[in-house]
């Protein structure tokens, strides 16, 4: 799946000392259908330069803030086709909507904004401009992940009873945002974040990784969340549980300072026909039992798969694909979506990535969990 | 720790057919301390002798009914000096009350009675005839949950922060209580069960154990239940959300319907300094995270156990104990607080087990989290 | 399966400090099938006589020595019926010679005897008496070690083509019998062990439960021992090839130096048709898979069980059983055949234990090993 | 670690429908190091360039066949500075002997050639031209497999004693190489596999991650190799026993013919200090055990881990890397040496990649391996 030129792609944020930057350079690479080309990596000018020559960037293309390069690439013949948004939550909404203006695709990591009206907001904007806008819940790019939202639709486990996810880590534990830890610092910072921390750095992803497996959203939901750092404006740990319209129910724990936790997304869902288990422990392997028979291990491109996760699986079974293979994934339904969309088409239904509203959706999902433990754990209507 | 003399032990309930009923006589056989001679087995008095009879106990000694039982029992000599009660939840007080005041002490299955007045005069009753009652939390008598409350009690993981407990099985998933299923039949019906389905069959012994490693009891719960096989009247899935007074916070799932869990009883538990973490799918094994280290598994009679783990273990490390260990356990634990009281000692402080107050808890706690489900998911005081 | 009158049972060592006597005990009484009410527990007649007394054991059935015991209990209306032997390797055949030839049934620890000439002339003995000779390979009691077996039975893994066979443990990787373990003096101490270190404490074990499952035995082995414990008369670690009449090949590894395994047999086949492995870890699994399909987890008494597994399991699935049970099965095995040769029937077919000729065969498997290793790792016919 | 511009690749074999060429790109891809620019991707010079121009190759730089690319690759300014060769082992020696001759350095898959003189005439020119050669022993390039052989260099384990290593595979269980099985289809024929089927393909990975882990080469072998698939030239099962100077034994399993095996490589070394085990199956954990002290999983950047593992790692602990991560590291070792060699440094010491002399090695196990097993299982010297 290469021959094509690959799509010329910018980045916001992402510079040096940032996680999340390299992870999406890397992904953005890794099936060869992206080239890196232009950058404004920093909100300190001199520093979002100098990140982009140690990244190889040409130095006319090394930018010393978004709005410089979205006015800029928007005018140039060779100019980006799509721009990926890394930084933190609270400065998503600006460089997205000038470069959705530009005529610019936006690949945005999650959570889409940091507050919902902002979210509404930028729905509008990407309806308006109809720029295609891809939202980063890589878990979504997994193939197992993909193997268990089909094995849901094609009605394996049967009607819906039971959701259980959660997403626990643990580098929350000690108030490392005191020592120096920037990854930390705006993690808990209202302005940066938003109303959620954990629910908002790791809930959004489990929120969002029951609903595309499931297709169901939950209806209503309540929680109580806590924040265990001394000092924490935002929560680092949140017990929710969740009611669905077709009856289903459901418990969605998010939190940073479970110790021994590095980084454990689990993905539960019991109907009346059946069960599926996922852990991110080992993403390869997707557990199913059909009600009264054997629990079977369904392996990536093993005995069992079917056509949604061979679609985008990369090597053989029993070979471990991992982190960085989920995120491509995303990246490569990007790339063909923007191909599709370039040539007049729709996109294919086989892309699939989380888009606009699954953004708004995650984050009524977080102001939700808040309003309600305000309220001493109330229900709240999604 | 054998030599000595095996207490006489009756039974009431248990007859053909019973599960829990021959569980209970192999973990009073396994490790030799007590001997099973008297029994009514059955609220049938002729299906209550047959099972006598059938089951080795001598004529004179398979009674028709437990009253009858009790009565003749404690006007022999050679009377049994302990009953075991395995009878259906809202047939514990009755014969408890009988042997209690009869002199006999008492080894009684969970939850300790239909409902929270009951277990209250049924306390009164015990704190009045001095005699021993024992509560059959077998869970409680795995080597590894002992191990994890020392653990706790020193301090590994310092302040508790959150407790994650869950009890996942799936027999219910389908109607077995049309089919035949007389185990299904009374669980689900409230006359005899009480108010709690899942909560008290299961979620009883998930609410014990955490209390019982943390040495904490929650001061508030919310409770979300659902009877997902139709016509139930109980609760065949709950999601609970816990509160402690000393700040933690902790979530309980119980389910029957969840396909693809046989028995799958796990505790995680969190604090400051570290976490442990422990499946009954693997009983044998703890593991435990110091904040910062790599994660240990430590394993029953292996290196790295103390005292307390070592005490209840019977084989070496690599060898594994199971569930009738556990339940033994608690029986050994038993017959050592009998063998000191007769000698008019305080029972060690070594000894271990489940006991009226531990009942009055796990049935004020389903009640709790029913009245919380019935007003709509609100706090209840505990 | 117990109104029956218990089967009255001897032992011979097994007295205080010796775990396997202990084992032994328990497994006798799990399944209420045999009482025990004799004993000659030691070497030493003072020390035998006060373990009896220690035991419970009545005192005149408390004997200074097995001679005399079987003497004395031969000559007794109500003497043993059976007799647990427990000893070093080299303390079976005496007083098995004994109790058969007094007419009394032999349980008997592994490996049989300490080499292969007094195995085959027991094996003669055992012939000529008539009497029942009972060999403990307590692995072969493990419920899905039945249901291995039912399945390579069945076809369900087609032709055998690989046998892989493990057992590691670590407990001698530090020089222990210098620091006062019995345990691990006489085990390497080739007067009392036989020519067999590790191969003949748990290689038999191995190769014993391979032989089983398969119903195959190798025709040919070729084997590589060392002794890495300084000053070690006998092996600590073997590895051993297989050769089947069938065309099958194998691999078993035994060793007592493997660090971090406390007691790993594992046991791994495979046809032409499909696989299945099976680990003492977590014994109530087994691992199937038909080739070309995902692979399944059968457990005990769980979906997808046979008949084989359901006969020797006790609780429902999801309740684990460990190694006393499995050990016990071995002994329900033998209170029925014991029962069945009384009422002067064949043994039923579906007792199942290892008797006299697995215990010859697993003793030429040990020296078939040393010939081979000491004469270069050549292959040896057995 | 990206600025600078990345090395020019060219690539030989790995056209259409080939599984290792298309890893190989992505791998050269992933970080950002090499850019393809030239290919000659099958023996057939019509389907070389068609593929080429498929990969996005600039059709002056479609090669028909290697030889053509070698010597124009070479008379260019903007040659390749570096060629991938990943045909099937027969297919190895001739695109390096040429491109080392033309002064270009070689990464190659492997076995390194088809037979032991190959590899040592291939050595010789390696020396003789000074050009890098990177053999594609891609297991070592995993984090935990490098900490794992920081920690044996450390003493962890102490002496090393045993070395149980094993690759199994199940694809081959069937006669796939009949149905149309190109990747089946070389790996059994001898004239382009060479001497070692599954010994090859599989058993050298198996034998290179052991040495490299331990730093140790066997001094002898022994095995008995088999093919269980009917009409098969070269084996596909092997059991090998080794011996080491320093007085370690070990065995190697390779299998493609163990159904339920997807690519199972687990290695497991004790010495006399302590043990660590690593499977494939998850290659971001390593249990640790010191003897005598609870075994630890030590997990990628996670708590633990040192500095051989962390300079390989890209993403966070609890994000799983998998198998084209652990490739695309040998290819940022090869990358880092290239720029070394270029500069006229010496490649750093921490620059660690398998090279010419690991892949005569490997060769000469395979080669001793097949003499030793037609010689009916005798030692071997390797």
């Amino acid at each position: 799946m290469s021959a094509a030129r690959p799509i010329r792609l910018g980045m916001v944020g992402g510079g040096q000392g940032a996680f999340i930057g390299a992870v999406h350079r890397i992904a953005a690479r890794l099936d060869g259908q992206f080239a890196l080309i232009a950058g404004a990596f920093s909100s300190n000018p001199d520093r979002s330069i100098a990140s982009a020559l140690e990244l190889g960037i040409a130095a006319d293309r090394a930018y010393p803030d978004f709005a410089t390069m979205a006015a800029a690439e928007s005018a140039r013949a060779d100019g980006i086709e799509a721009v990926a948004i890394v930084t933190p939550n609270n400065m998503h909404f600006a460089p997205a909507k000038a470069f959705l203006e530009a005529g610019i695709d936006v690949i945005c990591d999650k959570p889409v904004t940091a507050n919902l009206a902002d979210a509404h907001r930028l729905a509008e904007i990407v309806h308006a401009t109809g720029r295609l806008f891809i939202l980063m819940h890589n878990y979504t790019g997994y193939p197992m992940i993909r193997e268990a939202r089909a094995r849901v639709a094609a009605g394996a486990i049967g009607a819906l009873r039971l959701v259980q996810v959660e997403y626990a880590q643990d580098w929350l534990a000690e108030p490392v945002e005191h020592s120096g830890s920037k990854q930390a610092a705006w993690r808990i910072d209202p302005t940066q974040a938003g109303a959620g921390g954990a629910l908002g750095d790791i809930g959004t992803h489990a929120y969002n990784l029951a609903a595309f497996v499931t297709g169901q959203e939950p209806s209503q939901v309540l929680a109580d969340t806590t924040a265990f750092g001394a000092g924490r404006a935002l929560d680092d740990n949140a017990g929710v549980l969740l009611r669905y319209a077709g009856g289903a129910r459901g418990m969605l724990w998010a939190s940073q300072v479970a110790a021994g936790n590095e980084n454990l997304l689990r993905l539960r869902l019991y109907g009346d026909r059946g069960g599926l288990e996922w852990s991110h422990e080992d993403p390869n392997l997707l557990w199913f039992t059909a009600l009264g028979e054997p629990k079977q291990v369904i392996t990536r491109n093993g005995a069992g798969a079917g056509a949604a996760s061979r679609r985008v699986s990369r090597v053989p079974g029993g070979h471990p694909e991992g982190y960085l293979e989920g995120f491509a994934t995303i990246y490569a339904e990007a790339a063909a979506a923007i191909r599709a969309a370039r040539n007049g088409n729709m996109p294919d239904a086989e892309m699939i990535y989380p888009g606009i509203q699954d953004g708004v959706r995650a984050i009524a999902f977080v102001e939700a969990c808040v309003t309600s433990s305000q309220a001493g754990s109330v229900w709240v209507d999604l």
